[in-house]
């Protein structure tokens, strides 16, 4: 690797072998064929492979005269270990990297058999769709999102390089952890997240309709990943119980804790134990990064009443647009029962009331 | 009550006494005055109730000297009970309502005290802003929101009348409830996704910043309302213990079963059972209600990159105006580190491949 880019990373020159061509492997191959790089495809499955090449992700493994740069095991986590110990071996200058979301049972797994890991690099790029196979791959499935690379400690810094380079070259954000760091982050940021929809979720499965007549986005943005694929997160969360259930020891205190509480609410005391745990909530969420990576930031909220009707949104940004102010974040709320939308705007605090008054005198119903 | 609308509802026709004058007292205040109904307020602050006076929720308490047709008690939840038997005393041919947020325990405080409970009905508005006070009053606030209407048995279908006429000519969606059935709709609905998200977002307090730098939406939705006023939710949980703690019993049980598969992840039947808790889930998201208050609707997603500068999701919408299709949510998403934003669109899935096309067509990156 000579030539670098501004951010000190060298771009990938190929041939890149992807074995396994589901939504990832067939993203990968088509991200890297956008920037001319050769890409050679394997799939156990002969439908998924031709797929794959069909929508132009790379040429058969089986046409590969050249040694290639890199290979990219994309192969579901319980046979990862496997596949990368081969590829390896069948690759004996190739760097090998797998995408699995989970890290650190792979390495041991490749530790126990004794495989030398100088030329592996584990990664996780965190990006992903509802729909899955190569039929729903895009190349540009990785722009902007967290791609994580886990060198072991014998990894060769050559290896942790081309590993870089292809989550730099499809347009990922790279961050470097341990395999360990890694599994604890994603345990705390994605797993935990998913277990406690889930829970939530799953308390709705008995309740009447009538009842669920006064949802609002409470509870809507709190059980929207509660939707998730179950057979992917059964790999995810067995492939990382763990880390998981150390996490879930401390809620269940607090939840105890809670439970006890609130079964005797009168009780001296009561009302701190409560009001701590709503605390420690704020304090968690407080923590959370804003845009752009930058430390979190209280952005001011507004929302503006419109008519649901096409058009009116465009309408509401476009003179958000003349008045000059920049858009945070942006929601829809439709109330149940009711023609009428509400758009949840966040600005920079410094730009709220310059905004509400704008808007107010061009005739929008601004609510806060 | 002689005058009825499409609705098959009567109009307010005042006075109205409005005991209480933070945010809700005064935006009832504001909302009948906006609608000619003259409107009388008292708050144990004379501060509070001066500025409820000087924004124009109505005129001091002082000067009524009318016979009211309403009061309405905006009381903190605590004395709720004291200021309605008070109100009943006070105006013996008025109808008395509350918008305190938990029902039951005010229903029974009332009953143990022997109060005659034919003018009193019990009212939720299912509506709130960031900030709290009469300064913070909008007479649109209940625009669209749900307002649970929770007669008892002893109350007068003339007092139901009234009260339903009150959220009706704010512009709320009036449902209505036993004082029961709304603390348990409640408990659901509301007060278990704010503890699953203060729970969730509690066991962020320790982690290492770079671990958070890997926060994406699923973190980022599902602890949002973690953020949420502590005080308040003291006296939410605690009035509706009993409701909650059942709810809770029924977390902990599928909490400890997730435990003790994930502290044995290679036992029999344990994919099986995280499967179950994930499927579980989905069966529960799958029961909210759609927009509109229609039944469950699968929508159809797309992602667009866009330019993270101001216009660029202005000009989106503007074009998927002039191609036709509505829009029924839509977010934006933000990744660290990169100015490229990702829009969020859902529209019939009858839609879908139609606005995919068309937007390609236009020259945007359509990711989905």
């Amino acid at each position: 690797m000579s030539a670098f880019g501004t951010h000190g990373r060298g771009h990938l020159d190929g041939p890149v072998v992807v074995l396994g061509t589901g939504l990832l492997g067939a993203s990968i191959g088509l991200g890297l064929r956008g920037r001319g790089v050769p890409v050679f495809l394997f799939d156990p499955s002969p439908t998924n492979q031709a797929v794959a090449v069909d929508i132009g992700a790379g040429r058969p493994l089986s046409e590969l005269d050249e040694v290639p740069q890199l290979v990219v095991v994309a192969a579901p986590p319980d046979v990862t270990a496997d596949v990368v110990q081969k590829a390896l071996g069948d690759y004996p200058s190739a760097v090998v990297v797998d995408i699995a979301s989970v890290k650190a049972t792979i390495l041991a797994q490749l530790r126990e058999r004794g495989v030398d890991l100088s030329r592996y690099v584990g990664t996780h790029p965190m990006a992903g769709r509802e729909k899955s196979g190569p039929v729903a791959a895009r190349g540009e499935l990785f722009t902007s999102m967290p791609w994580v690379v886990c060198p072991s400690e014998e990894t060769s810094a050559a290896a942790v390089q081309v590993a870089r380079s292809l989550a730099g070259d499809l347009g990922a954000i790279v961050s470097q952890f341990t395999a360990d760091e890694h599994d604890e982050a994603v345990a705390l940021v994605s797993h935990l997240p998913q277990i406690m929809s889930s829970l939530l979720a799953s308390r709705l499965q008995g309740t009447p309709l009538h009842a669920l007549s006064l949802a609002g986005n409470g509870l809507r943005d709190t059980t929207r990943i509660a939707a998730s694929d179950p057979t992917l997160w059964v790999q995810i969360l067995g492939g990382n119980a763990d880390k998981v259930v150390s996490i879930l020891h401390g809620v269940r205190e607090d939840l105890n804790r809670l439970i006890g509480t609130l079964e005797a609410p009168s009780a001296p005391g009561a009302r701190l134990d409560l009001a701590q745990l709503i605390s420690e909530g704020n304090a968690g969420q407080a923590r959370i990064p804003g845009k752009h990576g930058g430390p979190p930031q209280a952005y001011s909220w507004l929302t503006i009443l419109v008519d649901d009707k096409p058009g009116q949104i465009a309408r509401l940004l476009t003179e958000i647009g003349e008045i000059g102010v920049n858009l945070e974040d942006l929601r829809l709320d439709h109330s149940s029962g009711q023609n009428v939308g509400m758009v949840e705007l966040s600005v920079l605090p410094s730009k709220h009331d310059l905004l509400v008054e704008a808007l107010t005198d061009r005739g929008w119903r601004v609510l806060q």
